[in-house]
């Protein structure tokens, strides 16, 4: 998995102990075009702020990672940390600091061992390869069960693109935080003002259509790199090419989604909470959060217990108008309630079968209007109780 | 426990199985003043519907409760049935049918096995007494551990009464749904505006202060019954008296509202959050709402980790403006957390000690203000999910 003009490394810093992958840096070979979504939440982990400071100017050159450590709850000297390890990354590549992206997660509350990642930055320079993608891939997850990626190519104006990208989960647990880092590298000549709006839009559309457990990490960040290595000449977010990078995004972002949802803590299932007939978008956005992030809700996944009632009720409680006497329920496509009201034993028994699978999906129609929202969630499991219970060592 | 002018039943009427209680009725000797509070959700029970109407008139004579079945997403058969249970009790009782309250516990989206509870319903009637209380508060019960109940006696304008009240928990698993029912009961004249007013803000400071898991029944109901019987005069909210029978109805509800999160779904722990120092009380309530439904701070609080860093990200997502880096963090008293940043290992060794007991409090303290709120949850445990995601049989 290559993108023309990117490099890769993945090496250990010894942060989660020795000789597991814990340093990851990407590397554009020309300045890039940089794009970023991060966490929306009130407390920001440092490397978070320091990024929200250096893309700024909207061009980058390096991100650099660790994974074992989110830098968060820090202070000052959190801060610090994270400066450090831009400018000690710029000096190494020969590029100006505010060029360089930082991200981190694990623990929170911890400061960095910053001397021992300070120390390894050479070696990871070292380690840049164009293939190393997996490599980097890897030394971002901290107790995710695998390597997430995903990759396409395509055709714009005539030119061959690449978009790449990888991930590590929402809802992971050695951090005792749910943290999202998402990396998304293409050769396209991105301008600007399309860049943010396609980005923005399939951020929309991909990561925050998936939710583990609700809550929301210090450390979320998605970023979008684009060296113009295609050749292709820009284009605006309206136009055929637009769109049709537009798709290639969602796609590549989309495969990401699923992936964290389905490597969620303690997941056994994925399932796509849809919210039809709404009185709008966002009426039915509201009762799919609030069904997709219901304990209820989300236990009896686990329990393949078609417990329609707890759909309807998480629905009721969501603040957005509803006629619970119009509402249809289905668990992928068997109708187990019509009006408000159980369609009886034989539907029920035919969902649970369906819920057997390890990803279905819950229609909600509400027959009030044209509003739609879909999400993906995971299952509430006994693991993930005892993931998030262990004690930090 | 007693209660002048009222007399309690407790039968079986086979809703949950031979022999099992399942059948409450609470009876007024005296017309009694009746105050009730009802789930917000939108999603209401056959049985809300039919209290919200009866007691539109402020006056009730008698309670009739079932468990077992929660007559909720049953459409119009579930309307009539609720109807039929007031009826049938009016009748056998010889008072007019809009004094009857009814309120349902139990399974959703299943009807309601009502000719068994009609035909049953003379013989509650033939079960009442005095000292019945108990009898009744444990045929409201679903799968909770055990009673929940609490009394007081006091003295106001010269004149001696008693509150007693009964209750089923939050978050109980049998309905796969968290239905609180409480019945509060005392034998003071109390006239309408000073219920209503006083009811109000002690369900406000006690029963809308727990959360378990932050569902929202279908069937939540408060209610309060006053037969005058005590022959105090009428008084004002903002009087001694007043404020006499409001320390005394938060007092007994407070003991309800404790027994019930303890009895929280797979509850091992009763936790109490308290924000200080916000901008104002709701930006306080909001923060400590969003803190105390956190799983991943359950889940610590299982764990008995103090992983402070979870409580201040939540905080950090609530919506509420606050400044990370002022923030304070105890658990029993024991800091973990000083301007944002963990005062040291020691600290966490010693709050971990304080989470080993059964109740504990953990403060927030913003350093922003005056506003403060406190809440009490309780611990995200295995056997949470394990109840949650058994398969109705």
């Amino acid at each position: 998995m290559k993108v023309p003009g990117f490099r890769f490394a993945g090496i250990s810093a010894g942060i989660k102990g020795r000789g597991i992958p814990d340093l990851a840096l990407i590397v554009c070979d020309r300045l890039a075009a940089a794009f970023g979504v991060f966490t929306t939440n009130r407390v920001k982990a440092a490397p978070v702020v320091v990024s929200l400071k250096n893309i700024r100017n909207g061009r980058a050159r390096a991100v650099i990672v660790n994974s074992g450590n989110a830098n968060a709850c820090t202070g000052r000297r959190g801060l610090r940390d994270s400066q450090a390890m831009a400018r000690v990354t710029a000096r190494a590549l020969g590029v100006p600091e505010r060029e360089v992206l930082v991200c981190s997660t694990g623990k929170i509350g911890v400061p960095l061992p910053i001397d021992r990642i300070l120390s390894r930055i050479p070696a990871a320079v070292r380690d840049l390869s164009p293939g190393g993608l997996l490599r980097a891939a890897r030394a971002i997850l901290t107790t995710d069960r695998g390597v997430k990626d995903a990759s396409l190519r395509g055709q714009i104006g005539g030119r061959r693109f690449t978009v790449v990208g990888f991930a590590k989960g929402a809802g992971m647990i050695e951090p005792h935080m749910a943290t999202m880092l998402a990396f998304v590298l293409t050769d396209l000549n991105l301008n600007g003002a399309a860049g943010r709006t396609i980005f923005r839009r399939a951020v929309d559309e991909t990561f925050n259509r998936i939710t583990v457990d609700g809550d929301v990490s210090t450390n979320d960040t998605a970023l979008l790199l684009a060296n113009g290595l295609a050749g292709n000449r820009p284009f605006r977010a309206a136009s055929p090419a637009g769109r049709e990078f537009s798709r290639a995004l969602k796609e590549v972002m989309g495969r990401l989604a699923f992936q964290m949802v389905a490597d969620g803590e303690g997941a056994t299932k994925v399932v796509e909470v849809v919210v039809r007939g709404a009185r709008s978008d966002s009426e039915a956005r509201r009762i799919a959060y609030t069904v997709a992030n219901s304990q209820l809700v989300r236990t009896s996944f686990f329990g393949e217990d078609p417990n329609w009632g707890r759909l309807l009720a998480a629905a009721g409680r969501s603040g957005a108008t509803l006629d619970p006497d119009r509402v249809d329920i289905s668990y992928d496509g068997v109708r187990v309630a019509r009006g408000g009201v159980s369609t009886g034993r034989r539907g029920e028994g035919e969902a649970k079968k369906a819920m057997r699978k390890q990803a279905f999906r819950v229609i909600l129609d509400l027959h009030r209007g044209r509003g739609t929202f879909s999400i993906l969630t995971s299952d509430l499991s006994v693991a993930y109780v005892r993931l998030n219970a262990d004690y930090r060592t």
